[in-house]
């Protein structure tokens, strides 16, 4: 005991005697970085004199590997360093995203870079600090020297070691999927509730169950490995004494996604990035660095919802013309499919096909095949009707009839239509209404399968008109053994999104990895999924607190295509779907207002909307690129409120999506411009409303307002309001 | 005992009752299918009444995994058939090859087809057998069906039972490479001699020992994974009765490379298929085959080398325009820097290189990057001057700096020059000569880089007049994990020949898989090293008897890009390299007759052959494509004479390699058209030379021979001789 404490101490005068320290601009975060006797880095991070991140080790573990230059097999880059320099810089930039949630973005920190020298291996690294005032980002860089040229990563090690036993909203980590059931727990549940279900896996579900879709930790996906004691990231946690915290990279680019392995301590995450098919995390040539780790903190839940750190942490746009990247708003030929009342594949006449050698004119159709030419152009005609700007069509280009988990490598071609999708009349039919076609490109994960079709494909899309393709990741990778988190496929979707750019071409890419704030670099990835999105409710449900819970998680890397808009949420009024969705009707209109992204889907079916034409104009209004966003109300898994200003234009449109608690808003109008007179459209939950037996009991109301004025509005459980606020001429 | 005999003449009696025989159409070879008590297939093959493969199992076992199809999880392909049909044929038919040994190839045979079911798994394969009078094929069929669709192969388990402790010409099995030493023992030695170099690996060898890479069975190369008890193919042996027996594979496509453990017995060897990342073997989809496992035999070694059985185990042509594909004879920009003397790589400056961040102008020189423009010219002259067709170039192209060994992904681009290295010009100089340029593709194995490059290579090949490349495969394979010979990378190394037959490219793949005949299907595949080449004269050296092996073993499969016709044999006579190539000069120049290829290269450099431009006019000379081919004198590992008459002339070439024994042949030359005479140019070995002493003491006569005629001849050990008759007019 007595030992203990006197090293502690030693250790702490040591960490003094080296402690380099930093501050955000308006001085609420402050960030101490220090050396240990051994030479290990540390840094600790406080926010106004409270602890965010306890003193936590820096460094990364590597592989002793033949292919790693020399040196690199003998030493790790974990301890024996000494501080060789440290530079600080003030920085204060404000600058134009191509869409976004405001109309600028303010990029203001102060940085602290440490270059780290191993005397012995005669290798430098540096760690390089930027603290906000809304957080901090880290990353490690290795420049290029003699004696540090190419090295393999075991396992980066970075720890985030948490104060108190916080409140997290989490999901499991997972090497092949973000589709999870987001948790909600104490930090010290989280390692007995995934090993719980980890012991469950495989297990049969009762039929119908909500256990399996709606609730389990893990489950048997198409693709899944999940990890024990590990959770993804972002990852938002709540301190008792009420501190935001998220922790989540940005800028990640030729290095494995990283998730957290929570230690026996309950208290200290550890990074744990995905292997590749050898195992090894990272193969790495210098001049390099990791991506930013980063921590985001306030005392206010808003700030969460608001920071730019992310996006601010990577580098500028790298595209020269972005003048053909816009905001787009899309119907599609997709939730009939997922709901089970049509199919993707065309015949059901074989029990497998391979693409090449099946005669398409001549195969038998099922009758089921939703993507043929009477279907879409419905779907056309709709998004004409109603301002849409573009028609996704799933299923519409040969082998679906075996496309899934199978591992099978040459699955699509991604240029041959079915024989009914007549590709060229309904472009043709599509432009002469103002609408384009939205492309559909499902890999199955033959990743090199895509990039070999790659050129064709989008050539093929230049050649018809469609600017914008979804793409898709179900299904175990190939190159088999590999993972969807890896660097090699991280540069895989990279590659993708850089060649489309080269066609002008916006990418949407699901099941992909989660998005580091790369849009800002890249800004024709418009969207991703790498989330459980709005299909799930059709497989057994989300829950009402879902989408309350994404903004602050999955949404800090970028947005995300969550294809909101089901306004008929219980699938068994016109189909033999069992399941219903956990909103109520008005709960699904917010969603286009507190999930921001430039790409939004009406998902429904025109039919359905049909139905409810009164509350489907407010998907027509609502706008999906902004001026202005104010974040008025928030709490995780609790409540989001936003108002938005819409770009170039003084119309507002404010959202509010509650859990299954409900929530009541007194929502000051002072954000509005002084003098001008709004009209104001509420839709509402009716006062009996429920998402589960009452969906649909909604309300639309329409006033005047003004600067100043306070509405009293009121979400029913699993619902919210969505208010458009058009000035009046 | 009495009940192992009992079961003993159970079995007998069973497969007598299930038997199936089948005759080649000579009948010198016969095979017989049965099946055993437990419904496992076997077969057994004779030659003349003698035992070739003992009665020996046929099957897969398949891996229990979930993307397999119901039913697959539960049952191997191995046991519990019944025979529901049998089938034979008899096919007789005569093809001319795009280029070739002969003008034209007889393809007869007598095909039983075997088609058996498993009841209990609803599930039928096909096994086919194909009965040459020199030998036989066999493959597993697949056929589609609704209980096998798809499955993963654990392993294959097709026996090859030896009826005694044959010879055997072998080398170690290996995932990854085959450049290793041949050995030469008995079968009963292999297990043995594998291990104890296995126990070896990583040692250091004395420096410059000729143990390490003249006679080790295994070593550590740039990419080597051995396998123990494990040899590869095409294996030759030798019964102690005189029986010459070869085992091999046609037509591998879209499967696995096929290796051979042997086991304990020393007689029996098992299908060992090379796997991908994973640890499987193949991923299929049902219709499928395997490919064909050869056996080729007969009294006379002779017959080994002239045997067609596996390009007539191929598939026809694929192509319908071979009008571009050309032998061809060339030299290159690349044994010099092999030797040592100048470099691949155009600067030192980098201790690393990203080649799309280095300002390539401004890097500076080293002074002996070889392919630069000034030299490349020199070559061109040497090439135009002596009816040579193309010039290779190595180490024409950016990233030579850091190429090798570091598992780097982005290595090459394959279409930027260094900037000493004039394209245009050199390819507009070249053309006005009557000249090619050969392009190289070094992707150091980063298989999915050069894919995403292969379009831009071949198309900027198509610009420049380029009609042949070499490609090479140094290193561990990208995608990370995988091997050089399974599926995955089959299907690499074929999509680059299909892809460049697009562009009308001939393609010599080093490094890649051995081959299998591919060449009859796919002719623009012109040569492959994979194999021990002449580059190793310049490592520590290759035995004597190394290329009187070769053709019994690698060379079954197709040509090999050997690169022969070094005549300045010691190699300190003109560089630092203290190695020596195990010919002399004249045995090198016979090695463009023994070794057939439509592709050969004159390997020195035009200053030594300046040297020896007496001896050179044989390779000026010497044909590369052939009427007809007979083979005169064969014994593995000791002499080979053969006599090939040029394509659409009169002319023939006779060569004779012998092993470091030399050898004495008596020639009748009873193959020349009667009635007419030839001018006969005799290169011979001088009285004393020798491969190691005395290697240059060469003899050139001439004199006038006709049909009938006996020419006595002696090869000096290591030596050979190399004859050139001409028609007189």
């Amino acid at each position: 005991m007595k030992k203990a404490f006197f090293l502690l101490v030693a250790c702490l005068i040591f960490i003094d005697a080296q402690a380099q320290k930093i501050q955000s601009p308006n001085g609420n975060v402050a960030l101490q970085f220090a050396l240990t006797d051994k030479g290990e880095p540390t840094y600790q991070l406080q926010f106004k004199g409270r602890d965010v991140v306890r003193t936590s080790h820096l460094g990364l573990e590597l592989a002793r590997d033949r292919h790693a230059s020399k040196g690199m097999a003998e030493t790790d880059l974990l301890d024996g360093f000494v501080v060789k320099d440290t530079k600080t810089l003030t920085f204060d930039e404000t600058w134009t995203p191509v869409w976004g949630e405001t109309r600028t973005i303010r990029n203001h920190y102060n940085e602290l870079a440490v270059t780290l020298q191993q005397p012995q291996a005669n290798r430098e690294i540096i760690i390089r600090f930027r603290v906000y005032d809304d957080g901090m980002g880290l990353r490690y860089e290795f420049p290029q020297q003699q004696d540090l040229n190419y090295f393999i990563i075991k396992e980066e090690k970075t720890e985030f070691q948490m104060a108190d036993d916080h409140m997290a909203w989490w999901i499991t980590g997972d090497y092949d999927t973000q589709e999870y059931p987001i948790q909600t727990s104490r930090l010290s549940e989280i390692r007995d509730r995934i090993h719980r279900d980890m012991l469950k896996r495989g297990q049969k579900y009762p039929e119908g169950s909500e256990e399996r879709m709606y609730s389990a930790v893990v489950w048997d996906n198409a693709s899944m490995n999940p990890v024990e004691s590990t959770v993804q990231t972002s990852l938002q946690m709540k301190s008792p004494d009420g501190l935001y915290i998220n922790l989540h990279e940005a800028a990640c680019i030729d290095y494995a996604t990283m998730h957290l392995t929570l230690g026996s301590d309950n208290r200290t995450f550890t990074s744990h990035l995905t292997p590749d098919a050898t195992g090894m995390k990272g193969y790495m040539q210098t001049p390099c660095q990791s991506p930013w780790r980063t921590v985001i903190v306030s005392d206010d839940a808003r700030d969460m919802l608001s920071s730019n750190l992310i996006l601010n942490l990577n580098e500028p746009c790298a595209l020269d013309d972005t003048s053909w990247i816009h905001p787009t708003k899309y119907c599609g030929v997709w939730w009939e499919m997922i709901v089970g009342r049509s199919s993707w594949n065309y015949t059901d006449e074989f029990p497998s096909v391979k693409i090449d050698q099946i005669d398409w004119q001549k195969a038998k159709p099922n009758g089921r095949h939703a993507a043929n030419t009477a279907t879409v152009k419905r779907y056309i005609d709709f998004a004409a009707e109603n301002g849409l700007d573009q028609v996704l069509v799933e299923g519409w280009n040969i082998g679906w009839e075996d496309w899934a988990n199978r591992w099978k490598q040459d699955v699509f071609d991604f240029v041959t239509p079915y024989p009914d999708f007549d590709i060229a009349e309904l472009n043709r039919y599509a432009h002469s209404k103002g609408v384009k076609l939205m492309m559909h490109h499902e890999t199955s994960s033959a990743a090199n399968n895509y990039e070999r079709h790659l050129e064709k494909a989008y050539t093929l899309m230049n050649r018809y008109g469609y600017d914008a393709v979804k793409s898709g990741y179900v299904g175990d990778i190939i190159p088999r053994g590999d993972h969807h988190y890896s660097q090699s496929m991280n540069n895989h979707y990279l590659y993708c999104i850089k060649e489309a750019a080269k066609h002008h071409i916006m990418v949407n890419a699901h099941e992909a990895v989660r998005p580091t704030g790369l849009c800002r670099t890249y800004p024709n990835l418009v969207g991703n999924e790498s989330a459980r999105g709005t299909e799930y409710e059709a497989f057994g449900g989300s829950k009402p607190d879902h989408t309350v819970i994404l903004p602050f998680t999955r949404l800090q890397g970028g947005p995300m295509d969550y294809t909101p808009g089901i306004l008929e949420t219980q699938l068994n009024t016109w189909s033999d779907n069992t399941s219903y969705v956990r909103s109520t009707l008005v709960g699904q209109l917010a969603l286009y207002v507190t999930m921001y992204s430039p790409l939004q889907m009406a998902a429904d079916l025109p039919e359905n909307y049909a139905k409810y034409m009164d509350a489907f104009q407010f998907i027509r209004d609502v706008a999906c690129d902004w001026d202005d966003s104010r974040y008025l109300e928030a709490e995780p898994g609790d409540y989001i409120t936003v108002a938005r200003k819409a770009k170039n234009s003084d119309n507002w449109f404010i959202g509010c999506k509650a859990d299954e608690n409900g929530h009541r808003s007194m929502l000051k109008l002072d954000f509005l411009d002084k003098g001008k007179k709004y009209e104001c459209t509420i839709y509402a939950d009716g006062k009996t409303a429920h998402y589960k037996d009452n969906p649909k009991d909604y309300t639309i109301t329409k006033r005047t307002v003004k600067q100043g004025d306070v509405l009293r509005l009121t979400a029913a459980p699993g619902g919210g309001y969505a208010i458009a606020l058009k000035v009046k001429k």
